[in-house]
């Protein structure tokens, strides 16, 4: 079956307005290699025109056994998605403000500026349209520009986002009134790190200490360690911020509170008095965004700018406390969740990148004489990219999974009534349930994606480290990932810590709930399960696997928890002493829920896109199994046998994939402009894309303008007096 | 046993002349953290003085359980190298030309001219100390200046390497008298790899056709593909290249050989005709080389450039070719050498900094209302890193072995009699070792490097995201080691290649030689062998334990290769087939290597440091066993329980090696310069380095400059007209 429909990716097609097909540019090739670029007159791409790299990018177009278009819609979740996808996508491409093409040559100066002037860009739209729109049009700046989101984020998601969910209504409307909606007269940032204190939030130093007599709350930062570090937005943009504060009201700490602080006069920028605020320059990436210090000296703001939905202070400082603490942390949940979208989006640009380029790069003959062989072809090639790709997709369906339970979540948190204790019990066990799955998704989704940047820019060879093949940049921006918004590290181990609890529960006898844990239900039959010489390749064997090991791991963790707690040591005591087991748990617990994502979710597939899904599945699940064989073979699951058998089956799905790989990397629908390298050219004119990259970026025939004053003198220099060199080759 | 007389680092302790001891720094803390800082005049760092970081660090170094400065000549070699190590180290710190405080904030332009000044610099050494400690010179600026490295080493190790390697006496005493030992008059590069041509050498398609009647070459590039790609120093340094091209005489294509190409006249820098230049911009990292592309339009060289040491065209055009081809391959085992020594070079700056931030940093409290908890106190953190510094202690062994070896074949090749057929015979079997053993550290040395790096930036959260603490620019200027001079994969697949030819040697009766691939001699021993009950924390069965899983995947592999070629697959067909498995062999032999050789390294260590060292050993054995559990389970060597009790002791030796992680860190000898990183700093006094780094090149007060044009028409702009933002928190 061969597909040659096969449509061009929405920016290149709906720019020029029509639908160029893929045979239609084939027909043109011949022609195109013969008529001079721009930058390479006469010059041949390749000496053998049979070897042409457009040539061999339509040769795996055509060979693809499925209709591309049906699999956009499925990832996206459907038609109308799509277009509301591709829509967007075209009015980015359109936007002069939104030009990427020089983007990897900007200074620090410049990214700034550019990133803001982006900013200004998308306002007009935030203030016009849905927010699912909003929501999708920042998160497709942020695959070719990921610094933006934050630039943009640390307004809308966090400043605005902490108003919205920790003000009361009058404060929202108040904040709204001033701007806070449409950045207008006001630009806002959160102010929760300290220097000395990430992750553990409730550790921090700030203080705001209430003043009856004037009604006002002092912000005051006590020593070095308590300075508002990392702080988006706040070396050049905001007039605002919401700081995360101790409430000191009578000589009681309350602990962390929100408080809204002017930072700027939005006029002409002056700082407030008090107010010290420095940028923190050059980071290991996302430069778009000004990261600043803050620092308060007894700064006074009125008792009315605390946020005060869930704590409350009166006028004569009585403190109402709010009833449910865990409530005040859904926010965090919702940057978590994004995070696991990013994952997914930035792993497409990769491979799609890394994919592309295998298929017209040819290295080595199979057969002397013959022509280079495509990497793609490779056995090992195959294994270094297919299952990075099989693993896109597994990211993708579990990032619309937690964001469907976040969703629900949202509109149980708003309708919950805290009287009702049965119904609020449920509605905190779900908040529970997001938490864990959201953190351990985070945490390894995170790294698979960070992991993957590298291990595709890898694949593309001395190529990929080349700024203009988008590799470096990209991993730079994306590697805060796995430290920001709750360390990785520290997100395992609470995912670890509630999977104890959960155990636990089930050990009593009683059940869990939530479908991510469900399994844990059945743990007395599959701590003794085993593959037991069926066939490996199939949904049944491969969720029974996982789940198996996933018990095993998770008991193994509960017991020692138990006894260890039993032994007189506190909860926190023995979940310390079994933190490299907990991470263990989480990591596994997380991989178990990717692979039965996977299977859910195409469960109910279109008919002409089920093999290849089914077969991406498989593959995932046992690649995944193969990287983690000692567990497997430690829970008695599989024998080393089965396990070679596993292996052996990865090397069989990867090379039924592999033929697949560019309809499934279209089929991710990313244009040109949004794969921004010449190495992941949609048409796989890569060679030429790239000269002429390189060329434009770095226009040929200047002399280095250090010439004169660093060259030229040490090349003219007089030796007479200098040694001559020692030329034995030992020492 | 407490060692309080740790040494400062030598370039703080020389700079002042005087030996500050730990002690005496202790005694001046309470006064200094009292004086008022430069930068943060009055404020307290710490709200609790009994927490201050100087007092961690001191703490730490207190409970130091070994000689410090004894180990630090172990791992330098001697008490002699140490010092020399140290003299230059001085020379360095003090040359103004080598600053790097403000490194992480140069543009491509500032730190293409910044890195060409350090060559000014270092060029006076060059021309007046020994080859030995030039190499180390070059090393040593290499620890914080990776560029450097590269920038000086395409003219001498590679330009000047070829003419040396490739060249006759009378070339080389020819390019010698035209300035190319000391960089005077002409400065050279190194024209190898094409755009479509990297790792395949044999593939390049420049030609340098023999033109008889005028007795020239003519040099050429036919087409995009064949453009000479990455050349370091062509963009704006080189007068001359290398270049390897086809030999093609009288027709017939004699494949790649060396042919010394003047690029550019010495006094303008005009280019030679026939000769296009481009500059390829922007890097993933190393900005500090200028890498440029070459076009050559029919540029005619005389006959006496072409390098002729090995093969030999007369002027009337008849071709010698070398006797032995793999003789002209030894040049790039040296560059994989070297790559092992920067792996463990690079290792050492970044694990120290981030021990040395995680024995000052608290977070979180292990028991509720104490002070915040050390991260290196932390079960996982130990986890984290302490494995990351035993490996550094492994990479630098077997790179102070693989540089015994290479320098021993070195020996042996420049006595070589090729006449006596037995003596080279013999010498092509150490190069075949060399080869192999090299290939394999370089590639999974450096991949551990590279993720050594990003480990150790994570395990410092946040601030490692700072480009201030060096981790970003270090990986981004890192990563390329992984790619080129034979990239990983390949180099991995090579080196399995090998193996199954030893393999097959042994199988047939013979023994191989060579130390490195001894254990496959005992093949059938090993193959059944298994822990049965025996302690797992020594050395015999560490050792024995990786000997039996290499013996086991590399009999799998070759018995699967024999098979596939007595059935009909040619040699190159049965190498493909088995390419997963060949990539495995290797890297578990190279892990074999690396925990052998550390015990082998460490046997004759002095008594003081023996211990410490010991522990270290067992630690790296057993923690490599825990990742790769699978294989040691599938080789029926360990049981399920004994993976357990691998892990259990795994984590027991980190928490002793923990007690000695900053006096282990301490022995790398690197000064605060070297390390470049305010996180690593050596007093412990992290904060306040770091606020003064942050202030010092971001000086604050300063409004951005795109405010006028950017930010304030935002906030200023008329939203009469625009519609007001949707409030609901669902679609």
């Amino acid at each position: 079956m061969s597909h040659d429909d096969q449509p061009t990716p929405p920016g290149a097609s709906q720019k020029l307005g029509v639908a160029t097909s893929a045979s239609a540019r084939i027909k043109g090739l011949a022609k195109q290699m013969a008529a001079p670029s721009s930058t390479s007159p006469g010059q041949p791409i390749v000496m053998d025109d049979s070897l042409h790299p457009m040539l061999a990018m339509s040769t795996e177009r055509k060979q693809t056994s499925f209709p591309v278009r049906a699999l956009t819609y499925f990832i996206d979740g459907s038609e109308q998605r799509t277009l509301l996808r591709e829509k967007i996508m075209t009015e980015i491409e359109r936007d002069p403000m939104m030009r990427t093409d020089d983007h990897y040559d900007l200074s620090l100066p410049q990214v700034r500026k550019r990133t803001m002037e982006k900013v200004r860009s998308v306002v007009h739209y935030v203030t016009s349209e849905s927010e699912e729109s909003s929501f999708l049009r920042f998160s497709l700046i942020g695959i070719v520009d990921q610094g933006f989101v934050t630039r943009v984020g640390v307004h809308y998601a966090l400043f605005f986002g902490a108003v919205r969910g920790s003000g009361t209504p009058d404060q929202l409307s108040y904040w709204l009134g001033r701007g806070a909606g449409s950045i207008s007269g006001m630009f806002g940032c959160l102010a929760m790190t300290e220097m000395g204190h990430g992750s553990n939030v409730a550790g921090v130093e700030t203080r705001a200490t209430y003043d009856e007599r004037s009604e006002q709350f002092i912000i005051h930062t006590p020593c070095l360690t308590a300075t508002k570090w990392w702080i988006g937005g706040a070396a050049h943009t905001a007039t605002h911020a919401v700081v995360i504060a101790r409430l000191i009201v009578k000589g009681k700490d309350y602990g962390p509170k929100s408080f809204v602080v002017p930072l700027r006069d939005p006029e002409d920028y002056s700082l407030k008095p008090g107010v010290a605020i420095g940028d923190l320059g050059k980071k290991a990436g996302r430069d778009g965004i000004d990261n600043g210090y803050i620092q308060f000296s007894q700064v006074r703001i009125p008792r009315s700018y605390m946020l005060m939905k869930h704590t409350k202070v009166s006028k004569d400082g009585k403190v109402t406390e709010a009833p449910l603490a865990q409530l005040t942390y859904g926010a965090l949940i919702l940057g978590r969740v994004s995070m696991v979208n990013d994952s997914a989006a930035i792993s497409k640009r990769v491979v799609t990148i890394a994919i592309r380029y295998a298929a017209i790069r040819r290295q080595f003959s199979a057969t002397p004489g013959a022509p280079e062989t495509k990497l793609l072809d490779y056995a090992m090639h195959q294994r270094r990219l297919i299952p990075l790709l099989v693993q896109t997709y597994a990211l993708q369906f579990a990032a619309d999974e937690i964001l469907k339970m976040f969703n629900s979540l949202s509109k149980k948190l708003s309708k919950m009534d805290t009287s009702d204790k049965k119904g609020t019990a449920e509605v905190i066990e779900s908040l529970k349930e997001v938490h864990v799955t959201s953190s351990g998704l985070k945490a390894f989704g995170t790294w698979a994606c960070l992991e993957a940047i590298d291990k595709c820019r890898q694949a593309c060879g001395g190529h990929g480290y080349s700024a203009y093949s988008g590799f470096g940049p990209c991993y730079n921006d994306f590697a805060v990932q796995c430290t920001w918004e709750g360390d990785n590290s520290i997100l395992a181990l609470q995912a670890g810590r509630s999977l104890v609890h959960n155990y636990l529960t089930v050990k009593k006898g009683k059940k869990v709930p939530g479908e991510g844990v469900a399994y844990l239900n059945r743990f007395e039959q599959l701590s003794t399960a085993t593959a037991n010489g069926r066939d490996l390749a199939t949904e049944q064997v491969i969720r029974e696997a996982w789940e198996c090991v996933a018990v095993c791991i998770i008991s193994k963790l509960g017991d020692r928890y138990e006894f260890l707690t039993a032994d007189g040591m506190t909860a926190d005591q023995a979940f310390e002493a079994t933190s490299s087991y907990r991470f263990e748990a989480a990591r596994i617990h997380t991989k178990c829920y990717l692979v039965s994502r996977f299977f859910t979710r195409i469960a109910d597939a279109p008919a002409d896109i089920k093999p290849v899904l089914t077969t991406m599945a498989l593959l995932y699940g046992l690649w995944t199994m193969e990287l983690d064989s000692g567990l497997f073979l430690e829970a008695g699951y599989l024998t080393g046998h089965e396990v070679e058998a596993v292996r052996q089956e990865v090397d069989r799905l990867c090379k039924e994939v592999r033929d697949d790989a560019i309809g499934l990397t279209d089929a991710f629908g990313y244009s040109d402009f949004f794969i921004n390298s010449p190495l992941g050219k949609f048409d796989g004119d890569v060679y030429r894309a790239y000269f002429d990259k390189i060329t434009r970026s770095n226009p040929p025939g200047q002399r280095a303008e250090y010439f004169e004053s660093t060259i030229k003198p040490l090349l003219s220099r007089d030796i007479s007096g200098d040694e001559v060199i020692e030329m034995e080759d030992d020492e």
